[in-house]
């Protein structure tokens, strides 16, 4: 049963660490941004940083290594989300 | 030193449960969702149901709470992609 439950949390942790991964790819193409709110991006960035943080503070690798992927795949799309508004007051 | 380590793990709970928030208000705002994924909207929607799954083994309500607010979140996401995308076929 314990094991299972490790299952499920590594296989949760794996799918919310790498979900930005498709809206990357997606802008990556499409070379278009501007529906993208920033702040979900923004706020994505630093509490993703603070769980690295909260890792680091606790020791356990796993949450320092997820977030930090999904922290640095984040702050790629703030780049990308930038680069590619048409408008650039769109927030 | 404990008290400043559960501090940082919840605001950064808080951080992520929520940062689709920004997201859901500008899409409403907007009525355009053709730039963002389905894919990281799916995506999060199994993961942090996963999430909730595995606070209910772990019996742990922080970890419930914050990943059932957000997996609401990301399904009332999914209906307005859906909704307000011009060009259904954008994936």
């Amino acid at each position: 049963m314990k094991i299972n439950n490790e299952v499920i949390g590594l296989v949760a942790g794996i799918l919310t660490a790498s979900s930005m991964l498709p809206q990357l790819i997606k802008t990556l193409k499409k070379k278009e941004a501007d529906d993208i709110s920033p702040f979900m991006v923004i706020i994505l960035i630093v509490g993703t940083g603070l769980w690295s943080y909260y890792g680091v503070l606790r020791d356990d690798l796993p949450i320092i290594i997820t977030n930090a992927f999904s922290c640095l795949l984040n702050s790629i799309m703030l780049i990308l989300k930038f680069r590619y508004s048409r408008n650039k007051l769109s927030i």
